[in-house]
Order: structure tokens, then C-alpha cells, then sequence
């Protein structure tokens, strides 16, 4: 029996069902591969979607921004929130137009945000950092009361979510296969550079383990 | 005198104003970097944030889908729409936890959708083609009246619109530079891999100039 998030009509994968999938051991390697999301909300009946950054520990996200944030100050009043992620993972070149597609991996999740305060402010503030690049957070300078005070952290329990993936090459129609016309698969990913020192770096400090595991990571 | 997008609430950048734009010359090159973008639409004031391919021709943006798309059969009622692009460019270390940041360029767009058919209907679907890889239209098996009947195209013409943008290294308070951590930017970029053929491709085929052109931008 699959984990599944509770499929309704808010959450069901419409077009292309095989595609959709409800289950946390889909969905969760989705959230966790990324830290940028694109968060979703309506003020009088005028969507917004802004990118944020985020961090996920179990059915919860954690988001963080300035208190003076427009979207930090419409979520925290509960308002419904979708949030999504989309890693692009190829251009797919079918023999048709019509049948050109991508090969991709997303994430839709829905819920509403609450305001966290104390410790599991700070708790938020971690996941999130950890999210965006591991060990980083014990690395840097840790938050001041001040700082604290100018963020805003709001968890989002996920009430429902669902993925869609598309994987492999193209589908044509029976006929066109026969067309002299290329078709395949042309992959892409987020790759990280080479890391570039801060112009004001005092000599002598090496670069952050965090980023020697990130780049290893390539 | 800059080529300006009207700014009132809905599209003025509030957190750090420095960074917002409004002028087409900013935009449009956001824009035109990247195919795929996050929509966001509302239905009983519950928000979806769906990813999707466009294509950009002046002050109007195009959207295809299948006919059948919740997404489309939405969006086409004319309801309120915000279509957000974001290059993620890299991640910005600062010395303390609060400033760390990244460097990126989204651009947010607000506008209605409206159907389009006959020659613009695909036009509209050649230039969504020409923005994920430009001369794959001319390479491909046209759409046949089947092909379009099942798919819907949408212009949305820009209302407002604005852009934000970070770039440079991190900005650290006076007393944190002398901390023994490190500090600085790792840049990322969406990089595209190797073409790889359909299994079923006709032997002899060359790869696509499309595909050519599109590497030989590495």
C-alpha cells in the first residue's frame, strides 16, 4: 500500500494520468532535489507566483522572508497555497510538432501557512539553509535576535500533493516514423561553476567544506 | 525616458526596491532566456501553480496545451493571471546565516488569457516552438487539423510586469568580515548534455541543426 497524499479533484493529475503520482516516495525526492519553489496566492481574486526558496522535513515546508514581505504577510493569515517545483530534465524532439514534449519531474503541493516562533523558528531557518546547500548552517555566523526579528518563518503542512513526471523518448504517430526528420532526446540539468571568492575574503581562509561537497557533487 | 510597464501595488517590488525593474528592455531579455515558466490561476479562490512551456512576441505571451487541460479551460474564461520566470544564477555565501542570498532574474507577469484561432492560432504555436528551440518548427512535421483541434492556444497580453534581479557577491555586516568563514558565490546555469537519439530513429539521420545550434551554444 502506496503512502499516498488523499487524490481529489484539487490534486488529480487530469492530463496524462500515468503521469500523476500521490505517494511521499515519489514526491518527497522531487521536493528534496531542489530548494527553489514557486509559491502560489490569491489576494482578492489576483494570483501572485513568486519564487522563494524553501526546505522540507517531513510534511511540512518551511519558508522564510522578511516580515515586511508581501507574500510572508498574505501567507501568514492561513490563506490556501499552492507551491510548486519543476525540475527540467530534457527537450523532447519528436518527428510531429504536435508530439514535441519535455522530460521533467514536478511538484504541486497545497496547504495553508502558519507563522513558527522560538525554537522552531530557528529549527525552519536550518532546514531551509540545509535545503539550499548542507552544512552550511553551522558554518556561517548564527542568527542574531535583531536578524531573527526582521524574518519571518512559516510552516506549510502539506494537505495534498501530487507529482507528474515524464521520462524517456518521443512518441510519434505510426506513420511518421518513417519521416527523415531527427528525433530524440536532448538532456539538461542545474550545474554549479567553479565557487568565486568574496573580493573582501581575509587571505588565507580555504573555501567552505559545503561548497567543496557541493562542486564534488558534479 | 524608459519603455516602463504601468507600476501600481500589484506589480511594485517592495523588498528591496533596488532590485525591481519595470522597463521592457529588462524584461523581455528575462523572458526570453528560458521556455519554461510557473502560472499561476485561481479557481474558488484556491491558487494553482502549473509549469509550463511559452513563447514571448512583443507584449504578448503564448500558452499551448491540450484542449482538455484544466489549466487552459481556465485560463481561456479570461480570469486574472500571474506567469513568473526565474533564472536561478547562483547561491550567495555570506559570512552570517541572515545574509545569505542568491543571484537570480524572475520576472512576473500579470495580464488575461484569450483564445486564439486559425492563423494566429498557429502562429502562436510556432513561436511557443521557435522559444524552446528555435528552427525545430520548420524541421517538424506541421500540426494537422486533427493536431489542433485537440490543442488549445492562448495569448496573454501583458497588463503589468516586473522584474527582479540580484547579481555580485554578498553583502555582510561591517563586523562579520573579519570572521574566519568563507565567503562568496557559486554560480549555476542550466546546462544541456549530449543529444541523444531515439532508438527508433531511421539509421543515417543526422542530428537536427536545431539540436546543433542549440550546443554549440555551450
Amino acid at each position: 500500500m502506496k503512502n499516498n497524499y488523499p487524490i481529489d479533484v484539487r490534486n488529480k493529475v487530469k492530463r496524462v494520468p500515468k503521469r500523476g503520482h500521490y505517494d511521499r516516495a515519489t514526491i518527497y525526492p522531487i521536493l528534496d532535489a531542489a530548494f527553489l519553489c514557486h509559491v502560489g496566492f490569491s489576494v482578492d481574486e489576483q494570483p501572485f507566483v513568486i519564487p522563494t526558496a524553501y526546505g522540507r522535513k517531513d510534511d511540512t515546508i518551511y519558508l522564510h522572508g522578511a516580515t515586511t514581505s508581501r507574500m510572508m504577510l498574505n501567507l501568514e493569515k492561513g490563506i490556501p497555497v499552492c507551491l510548486t517545483v519543476t525540475h527540467l530534465d530534457g527537450l523532447v524532439l519528436a518527428r510531429s510538432a504536435f508530439h514535441h514534449s519535455m522530460n521533467y519531474r514536478s511538484a504541486v503541493v497545497f496547504g495553508t501557512a502558519r507563522l513558527v516562533e522560538g525554537e522552531e523558528k530557528l529549527e525552519g531557518l536550518r532546514i531551509v539553509s540545509e535545503q539550499i546547500l548542507k552544512d552550511r548552517w553551522d558554518e556561517s555566523r548564527q542568527p542574531i535576535e535583531k536578524e531573527l526579528k526582521a524574518t519571518t518563518v512559516l510552516r506549510l503542512d502539506i494537505d495534498q500533493a501530487s507529482a507528474k513526471i515524464r521520462t524517456g523518448g518521443p512518441g510519434d504517430e505510426k506513420e511518421d516514423y518513417a519521416l527523415p526528420i531527427w528525433a530524440g532526446v536532448v538532456p539538461c540539468e542545474l550545474k554549479w561553476g567553479e565557487a568565486e571568492a568574496d573580493e573582501r575574503l581575509t587571505p588565507g581562509i580555504e573555501t567552505a567544506n559545503s561548497v567543496k561537497q557541493l562542486l564534488s557533487r558534479l
